[in-house]
């Protein structure tokens, strides 16, 4: 199967703009750190590395290793950019190998690394940028940042692994969705604040809330892209809608329709998702606006902005505090705007 | 393409039984150790990480962490089970991805992960075996073996890449060839190597040897391999004969011979290495045996394992100086052993 992947949700990424306006040194910083890497890679690999780190990501993980560890003067610390560089190359590397699996032919309106190098290629080059990261994982002084990115991508790793076993298949409840999105999205963004609060110094209370935050706001983040797979605009995301249904991937607006379907229309739906039936869905759509689906995932987007918000305004007088919230609200505002009309 | 590849030479590993005897108290506590990590993966993969961590390997790389740090006495000391695992979860690793790019079926008379779990599955899987033991190695106390494990990663994996870019095509110098092993196979000998004298306290000009040894074992236990690819005897070694020739892959027993070819020859050989016509084992055997090929070979054997010995014999109260001399050898008798009659 072949599909267009965007990077990112588009839309999500342009709407957090607003708020990583203020970072525009830190990522600067971040790319000229990248960009210097590129030399500690063979000769041979280097031009396959620099095609990965290229600058028209989104760098959301980044973005929140900045904002976790802000401390309000806009200064640009240089071990924060450091592990930046640490999370969004074990990001790129877990991209490179997903597109070999998804068939992915373009990602950021180019082609994959896959289908550029070929899948051996992109196996290794994917393995190469794992490897670099740990590598740079290992220049801080302490095992810390080793520990918790290491165990960070075994757990990103094992959700893909879990949601490639389950895919085409209706073994899929609720709980394992959530668990899935916890593993392979929230894990990421809750150890990119957690490193960016704990390389600042701050409390260790802070810290916990902040790791906190960034979890649900992943758990939030993947809910919603995977609500755009169904009522985004394609121009404005980026993608076709469906693949979702399409690839057989049973995530949360489909477990929630089957919730709702009859037993007959349960069993249609059911056989698309294992491929024995070609997928419906325009038919699906229109369930799910019957059914009132959209407001179901809605709520729980926002359900986790809430636990997100709840971790840190307690914290109000810290520098990130306010940052980290106005995140929340882009995501919600984003919400409200794919509301079917 | 279909390939059935062996864990390792078989015969070689069998060699080093003899010395390896002594460690049996050693490997009993890494397959322990081994066999305990698995609950650390997802319910879902530990079957899949139980798959590949089974016991039948020869863990070569374990027995060079052994012997490195061996201090005369015997003991099994835990912080060297640890990083002989380390360094054993990332040959495992690396032995996933690499039988995806080869197509192989068989390993260890199994099934690869592969073909067992499909190419999605297995790149995960070797992620996962990849980040696991990263995830070992930043619980030592500072970040020195996350830090060798890690660029011990990027450059074995560097390795596989730039022999994949170089297959099929005639574009391999002997120094193509030599820096091709010192990154894929000799990295992992020498991590293994160091780290086992490291964390057993030697000083480090005895650090520094051992190392060395263990890099130049890596290259001549390499050239040993490629070698019996051509000159091994079936049955004994457990593989087809000649699948480096079948895979476009030039190894130094074909540079040599083709540096010894008519320029007619010579033009013929690069054809089948290119894939345009069908590769004539038969007669490229008979051209080595003929231009003396298996003479030139074992001498770049010889010649490394001399490196490798010259390195520790100046060291000769240090124990494990004896039992990493009894490995050349092994090694050197196996090349013997290998001599077409």
């Amino acid at each position: 199967m072949t599909a267009i992947r965007p990077a990112e949700t588009a839309s999500v990424a342009q709407a957090f703009a607003s708020v990583f306006a203020l970072l525009k040194p830190h990522m600067a910083a971040l790319d000229t750190f990248l960009a210097g890497q590129i030399s500690a890679f063979e000769p041979e690999i280097r031009s396959m590395a620099d095609y990965c780190i290229d600058t028209s990501g989104k760098r959301i993980r980044p973005a929140l290793v900045f904002l976790g560890g802000w401390r309000g003067n806009g200064m640009v610390a240089p071990d924060l950019v450091r592990v930046a560089a640490v999370v969004e190359l074990v990001h790129l590397a877990t991209l490179v190998h997903d597109d070999i699996m998804d068939g992915a032919e373009v990602r950021r309106n180019r082609r994959t690394a896959a289908r550029e190098f070929g899948a051996a290629g992109a196996v290794l080059l994917g393995d190469a940028l794992f490897a670099h990261a740990l590598h740079l994982a290992a220049q801080f002084p302490t095992t810390e940042v080793c520990a918790a990115v290491s165990e960070s991508t075994r757990r990103v790793v094992s959700g893909e692994i879990v949601q490639t076993l389950r895919r085409g298949t209706t073994n899929v409840s609720r709980a394992d969705y959530f668990r899935i999105i916890d593993l392979k999205t929230a894990e990421l963004f809750r150890v990119s604040c957690f490193l960016g609060a704990r390389l600042a110094g701050s409390a260790p209370g802070y810290v916990e809330a902040v790791s906190r935050f960034g979890e649900h706001l992943g758990v939030a983040y993947q809910i919603y892209d995977d609500l755009a797979d169904y009522f985004g605009q394609e121009a404005k995301i980026g993608k076709t809608l469906g693949t979702d249904l399409a690839s057989g991937k049973l995530t949360l607006p489909l477990i929630a329709l089957s919730e709702r379907l009859s037993a007959t229309d349960q069993a249609d739906l059911a056989a698309e998702i294992r491929g024995q039936r070609s997928p419906d869905l325009a038919t699906r759509l229109q369930q799910m606006n019957e059914l009132g689906v959209f407001g179901v995932v809605a709520e729980a987007v926002q359900s986790e902005l809430a636990v997100a918000t709840e971790a840190v305004q307690e914290w109000p007088n810290e520098a990130p505090t306010p940052l980290l919230l106005s995140l929340c609200d882009v995501l919600r505002a984003q919400v409200t705007a794919l509301e079917p009309r």
